[in-house]
């Protein structure tokens, strides 16, 4: 048996450092390829992430092919524009001005889906919560995004889409459900604040706002 | 501006060997207290997660009162005999061996809600995916879990609920959904490899079937 490693104070001081380093990246070098080598990698440790009944629900869409990602980019931008319809004024005018996806320039497209169907896990866990299969996919993205920051790279979560078209547009089994789909680059600046908040349109609370006892 | 922290090379290694040894503990040194400013510290650490607009919907419950324990338990309990219910022969077998929580001895039990009401955020990312919401809590779940391992603690995320009857039994707002029910203590050893696939009712399969490219 291996004996557990030791994760000492300096290392956990620059885990919290790198979860709050850890932006939703939007803005990319374009012209800053990606080596696969380095995706193969964060993929194996995205995929060390808890599932129930260790399931590994998760199935990772590389999307490489230009006219599944022109598709893509279309599909955000007719559901972006609808998600503007639903505010009005000034936070009209703020909603337009972000940057929300940087499905352009970001050299990796990276899809995130949940299968369904699986077998794997035998059912274990999710009887009465069978969300717990999305929710394992959920964490496998986590764990590829902090590996990603830890490797220099940024990673945004782009979740306005219409779903059901860009599962259709990438043509992955019926059973596959979105959870996710990333961009993936070397981003053009780093943060430690999020964007949302620097530029006004929502800010942090305290976690002590978030913690009842019972 | 701060200076952005370089991530060398050795802490992405022991972050993905933090990764490998983040295991589903279920088996906790009863006798041993876990400081609540640890767990205050972890929680912080944990509401670092990305959220959908900056949403911070994660609602976290330290189930303390003998009385709720008891009754989350017994939720627990009755869940597990109508699972092992789905089981027969030899599975049915295995499954009544397996330990499949921690609740009784854990010192810490943490409830993980999603505030499925909250304003935060203004609906920004989950107009077409409004799970998003959830799995924001999905990752300060995770969040949680890495640090809780990085400092030696070990968790062990239970869903085998009723989660209304559970929700009911903490007495949270109306609006808040269960996400996670995490038992917390410290572990009484290590693995590398996950107990589900030690014990032959799941073994995990490698990261190269789970990618594909479109």
């Amino acid at each position: 048996m291996t004996t557990p490693p030791v994760f000492d104070h300096a290392f956990q001081d620059k885990l919290a450092e790198l979860m709050a380093w850890r932006r939703d990246v939007r803005r990319f070098r374009g012209d800053q390829p990606v080596p696969a080598e380095l995706v193969g990698k964060l993929l194996e440790t995205a995929a060390l992430a808890p599932s129930v009944g260790n399931s590994q629900p998760w199935r990772f869409v590389l999307v490489e092919d230009a006219g599944r990602r022109a598709r893509v980019i279309a599909n955000f931008e007719r559901a972006n524009k609808d998600a503007l319809g639903d505010y009005s004024g000034e936070q009209a005018k703020l909603y337009a001005s972000l940057k929300l996806a940087g499905l352009k320039e970001a050299p990796v497209h990276l899809a995130v889906f949940c299968d369904e169907s699986t077998l794997q896990g035998h059912g274990l866990g999710r009887r009465t919560m069978p969300e717990m299969l999305d929710y394992s996919a959920v964490m496998a993205v986590y764990g590829f995004w902090l590996a990603a920051r830890a490797a220099g790279l940024g990673a945004g979560w782009v979740s306005i889409f219409e779903p059901e078209a860009l599962t259709r547009d990438l043509d992955v089994p019926d059973d596959w459900k979105l959870v996710a789909y990333l961009c993936v680059g070397w981003p053009e600046d780093e943060q430690a604040e999020p964007e949302l908040q620097r530029l006004g349109w929502e800010h942090r609370r305290e976690v002590a706002e978030q913690i009842i006892k019972r």
